[in-house]
């Protein structure tokens, strides 16, 4: 196979390859804007993603472009970056050359920020029946999914078709770490608030949202009382939260729980993410959620030229000696640090190696728990139900700022979250209903 | 199978059963919203479309949920009207009975609204290659080729992928009616105006974008002077424009038009529409374009209690005696008027067949193109360029009223075309690139 340079680079400058545009990635790209050397920012789609608004569009609360934004156009004004969309397939660190669809890259630094896809846990063949939220078009999915699922319930309105009924009318949100507790809500709210005077020969209500933790308790990376407020709020909705039970099967039909089974259309994967494959290309062992322990200046191991942020390295903080979260914040401080020491040593002011520790500032933790409620703890404020949804709130919205057209994405958001009235309720897939019941 | 009744019925009421969700269906249903009757609104999809806006969002101006709006959400208030989201798939004049997945719906009224399909005239393998612009799917897949072709354009950089590069850059459109003149300004402009600053070593404003015509001039709806002034426009922007010229051949490849080969990787279809599949199941000849020739009131010739509407009714205007045109406005009026003769006919006002013939009032015909151009003419005006943009857009703002939320749509609408910074240019489907050239 013929293997060719990726363009974009101007001769005689160093380069850096980035490769992820998530948080990580485009902060670091970011943090080399003035420097004089060749950035290539290299993802597989082609935007920016807000993921942690992704469950809104699941639940059609925002629309696909109020979160994500086209990565092109975020570096449209950095003039030392380029942006390729395609995926990596080989890190040749001998050679120092990323390797995707034919085309080749030298690296004089290399920035991993791949960040994490789905986990089964061995049970691949889940996928099928229950899509994770990681990426813009799951949310697609779980969103089709959802209204389709209603849609199939109102169809289903005879004494013959209970089991249809039940089935249709029964979500189950796999894990419930922030992703999953904030689905669970917002699922039952949807069915709830939103669509129940939509439909007016079923009581969409009534739907059952099943949250599933097998760990002993909810929202498990935050402390006990985040946890129980957490808990009550969503059971005060009428979610059915189940702590302490594991999943064992999960077919078209519904899902196990321990020996008891479920019959459920929807299902949710929101119960585990692993480190993406290219983590396995870097040439050490992987640890823990498949993730790559880098030093604490954010290097791998033995090379100084090549660093791992973001949701896929796994590093202690050397002053709580806690692990820092894979969360957003944690992404955005890591590529920054990764990018101002690579322009610290491209001037010549520091020498690899020798770059002040990695630390994580903790801003807190929080996670949404239906509309108008939330839990939030940092290390000067602990608040649960609406005056953390209102700190929550207010954080995103400055966070919003820089996507699509920023007044016009706050104003959406804003507009859905005040009047209760989001409409991005659309089904982009054609329905079908190949096997009738009738 | 067994069949039974669909829901929504309340016992004793006269059932009228309107067949499609689009701007006929949608009027004639609004129009009995104070009647003692049963509404049953059927459509295969769970939104209305604003179907004249749809190329905005093929070319990444406007998001899907812009211009969708849930229909349950329409009726969420007309207490005697209910939504059945499915396909409908027998019309059963003799017992007067609408069946479709296993369900029987029976009618007093049948009101059929089921509008038009791609046409493509003996050649459905073509399909796969030049997808259609009729629903919101068709546009999210339009908007994925067109800027997929981007990426690979920017991909193919290189001597020996010139040809590559080439069939990349070239966009043909099929057909030169509205949406053909509309959806070739917008591509064109997307690639000069939105995205040539985001691809820093592809000069995305050298695409080519090809209009291609059968018949002797773009917009043979329109007057000679408006079509002159469109093509003026078109050519302004760079856009090429074919008249009298057959497409005779689309493939993967490229397009085959008279004997010319125009290596092409995305390909539009707005050539033609033929009327819906259940026209045939009406017992009538169908006239051309696969339409229905009803009646002055509206009505199936010999059929009272059935009424043809939209797109897919036939009919010449009694005082003009021109034929009523295929537009949203032509859909509402005969939408609202069939509404009006069923509510007379039920409260035994007017009894059926007694009813003045339906009259078309033309509010004049419009089409843009380009961003900020547009050509207008009727009965009082005509105008070409900026003042009939002026006008289109006027129209238009207040025609998305009542779409989303309000406000958003037109902010958001306002914004993308007062700053010329849409931001909608998401890829949904994750990019594949499995035939490598490397």
């Amino acid at each position: 196979m013929s293997q060719r340079q990726m363009h974009g680079y101007v001769d005689g400058r160093p380069n850096v390859v980035v490769i992820g545009g998530g948080f990580g990635g485009m902060s670091c790209a970011r943090a080399l804007s003035r420097l004089d050397v060749n950035v290539l920012l290299i993802d597989r789609s082609n935007h920016h993603l807000f993921q942690p608004l992704l469950y809104q569009v699941a639940t059609g609360v925002l629309g696909e472009s109020d979160i994500a934004y086209p990565l092109r156009k975020a570096f449209r004004k950095q003039n030392n970056a380029s942006v390729l969309i395609g995926e990596v397939e080989e890190i040749d660190l001998e050679k120092k050359e990323v390797r995707g669809f034919g085309r080749i890259a030298h690296w004089d630094h290399l920035v991993v920020a791949a960040g994490m896809k789905d986990n089964y846990f061995g049970n691949d063949q889940w996928a099928e029946h229950a899509p994770g939220l990681k990426a813009l078009h799951q949310a697609t999915d779980i969103r089709n999914r959802i209204l389709t699922a209603f849609e199939d319930a109102d169809y289903a309105f005879g004494e013959e078709d209970r089991d249809e009924l039940l089935a249709c009318m029964t979500f189950v949100v796999v894990g419930a770490g922030a992703t999953g507790v904030e689905l669970a809500g917002a699922i039952k709210q949807l069915a709830v608030d939103e669509i129940a005077p939509d439909f007016k020969n079923l009581d969409t209500s009534k739907a059952r949202v099943l949250l599933v933790e097998g760990a002993e308790r909810i929202l498990s990376g935050m402390s006990e009382k985040s946890s129980n407020a957490a808990r009550r709020i969503l059971k005060s909705y009428g979610v059915e939260v189940l702590e302490g039970r594991r999943v064992m099967e999960i077919s078209g039909k519904g899902v196990m729980i321990d020996d008891e089974f479920v019959p459920a259309r929807t299902v949710v994967w929101a119960a585990g993410v692993t480190g993406s494959s290219l983590a396995g290309k870097l040439g050490v062992e992987l640890v823990s959620g498949g993730r790559v322990e880098v030093k604490p200046d954010l290097t791998l191991p033995g090379r100084s030229d090549v660093r791992v942020i973001g949701d896929l390295a796994m590093i202690h903080d050397p002053r709580t000696g806690k692990e820092v979260p894979g969360v957003a914040q944690g992404a955005i401080q890591m590529g920054t640090y990764a990018g101002k020491c690579i322009a610290a040593e491209l001037r010549g002011k520091t020498a690899a190696g020798s770059h002040a520790d990695f630390t994580y500032f903790d801003k807190g933790t929080m996670a949404t728990v239906g509309r108008g409620k939330a839990v939030l703890e940092s290390k000067w404020l602990n608040l649960s139900g609406f005056p953390a949804w209102v700190v929550w709130a207010l954080v995103h919205i400055v966070f919003l700022v820089g996507f699509r057209s920023r007044i016009a994405a706050m104003w959406g958001w804003l507009w859905a979250y005040l009047f209760f009235s989001a409409s991005n309720e659309i089904i982009t897939k054609p329905l079908r209903r190949d096997d009738d019941a009738g």
